[in-house]
């Protein structure tokens, strides 16, 4: 198949923490279909489970061959769309996943590389939403939770798969999230919606 | 003229500090002939001046006759709307204003009481403002500069004015000022919209 | 009794909100006994409790006769000595007070003025805390609990006994408590009760 | 040398980002020449300069042959001590560094491997810190400026010589340095040099 009729895999996740919704999931869903520079978007959502994550995600990359997969997860805190340049080789996590486990200062895969960068160019994925409006950052760290594991079991399993380029975007909240949380910052979907498509556009530039 | 016919007065401030535009007068423009609840919008836009802004505003009451007054102002550290219980009898500006002024620790009006609260609802309007998943809070304070001066202003004014309820709402960045200031909250204009008009709704319950 | 011999009194609070220890009180008890000035200071610990905690404080007053009243809260999400400026006619309570009481937007004293601004020299003890290399700053609002309670119910007997000066200081967590609040800011006892000497002794100049 | 007799190593870098001190090379240089669990501390400052910093570090390490390295670096935003989880292979300045240099995107080490865990058990440091009453926490990045070069070039110096271990501490502004950054966090030097000797104390227990 030739790159360009290859989709754009976009990972969402299940709602965690207490949450009635995840933002990440509703991005991906929407834009399910969506073709961008002549890539379809093709949405799957990814229990928020250490482990089973992975396995969704390697059986997504293999059912659909994508040339790009962007992974999306929520980060309550943050203020602006966040393209994350490291995932790191370990679980340590807060709180428990879905599935009850709780991992601390375990390898992802033991014996793998400490990390893998970003495959995506989001320095002018950054520029690009910029340029366009929408708030956005560089991040250094996607934590230690289940976001950190997807982004890190991807980019290992895009490391033998040269032609796949892949990384990670943490979103904020959606403001209807937010009134839960007095005083957090948020994001309506509608600008995570935009600035993917205009992130996207840039990595296929 | 009965109640049902005065309009409501929404006032936005334009652009300060640098900015190019200031996101309580893209809101105020936007709402300008809508109706709520019977009350037609009429927008007024203020100068973020030192006196002149009250100059204006009194006016613009004593030319509409609203029965609610709404001063809206930005506050670019915020991550949510700020419903403001209180303002203050003085000035204190960290920055000039837009006609270069910066009056320091000086009464607003001297001789007047040290504060006003809102005579708005702003429990009420918080409650609906949630319920309809719209961010927001009280705030106990608007600062010491002119959003602080209006909002003082205007409830120095309708002391005499008991027919006239009014308020401050404070809004955060809209997200393409948030562009040019990493890391920093904003809030979607149509939130905020649909945040004023369910706000004012509650408040003319 | 000339101005000379009279003391300080400075105040501070009980803990409060599951924690072990009030650093306001901590402040307080360290600064008994000590002279600044030519003025001794008098600590008195104030409950956590609405009206109560004005009992004590109109007690110490009319027992000590103090020249100064400094009365000093926690704040645990600041970073810096607060020197509060407004004190509000309010009392808006997010958790009970340690009797039990939680206070919803009710007047602190009916009929008594919205606000009172602290008659200490903030300005003066604010340049003179940079100046000793003590991170402070200006507060707009000591909140709507037991603080500001305080806070107003000080001033409004103040009104009544020009020849006492008074005023509010917020203070952070100690390093220890913030051990339980992870990236909480906090402060040294030692740097907060030079703070409050450097303060003192601006406040007297 | 047998392990007991060798030195502990503690670095700290020189003022950067027009700041007069840097809190890391305060507290490096008044633990010199202090024993800890029989080893004796040895203070070496490093350059802010990419490049340059790292041959000072790799120096001192050939010169003293330490049992443990802790290099320590500020962090003017954070409020609690830092324990840094991992280096990564980056330099990515927003500032340039002393030097005038501002590398942007660029490996440390071209072909070197994309990150290095710390080799300190940062989880007992952290329960040793809170159990002395000392704010701690586990930081997932040490940024991408002249402190994760530092940490990155150390661990990648370390892989070759297994028998030290190394690690890197991010401490807040002192005091003295948050009056001039409004609002900003510190702690205080005293209980930053008390947290590095229980930190050490944990690492080599």
């Amino acid at each position: 198949m030739t790159n360009a009729h290859r989709p754009i895999l976009v990972t969402g996740f299940e709602p965690f923490d207490g949450e009635a919704i995840n933002p990440s999931w509703e991005l991906a869903r929407a834009l399910d279909g969506e073709t961008i520079a002549g890539h379809r978007i093709v949405a799957v959502q990814l229990p928020c489970v250490f482990g089973a994550s992975l396995t969704v995600l390697h059986g997504a990359i293999a059912r659909h061959d994508p040339a790009v997969v962007l992974a999306v997860g929520q980060a309550g805190e943050r203020s602006q769309l966040s393209l994350e340049r490291v995932a790191i080789n370990i679980d340590d996590a807060r709180i428990p996943d879905n599935a009850g486990a709780q991992p601390l200062d375990v390898a992802i895969i033991p014996g793998a590389p400490s990390a893998y960068f970003s495959s995506l160019p989001i320095k002018p994925m950054l520029a690009a939403l910029r340029q366009a409006g929408i708030p956005a950052e560089i991040s250094q760290t996607a934590g230690t939770y289940v976001c950190n594991h997807v982004f890190y079991g991807l980019m290992h399993a895009l490391d033998q798969r040269p032609g796949i380029r892949g990384g990670f975007l943490h979103i904020p909240y959606l403001p209807e999230q937010a009134v839960l949380h007095p005083g957090a910052p948020s994001l309506s979907l509608s600008v995570a919606i935009e600035g993917v498509r205009v992130a996207l556009r840039a990595a296929l530039a």
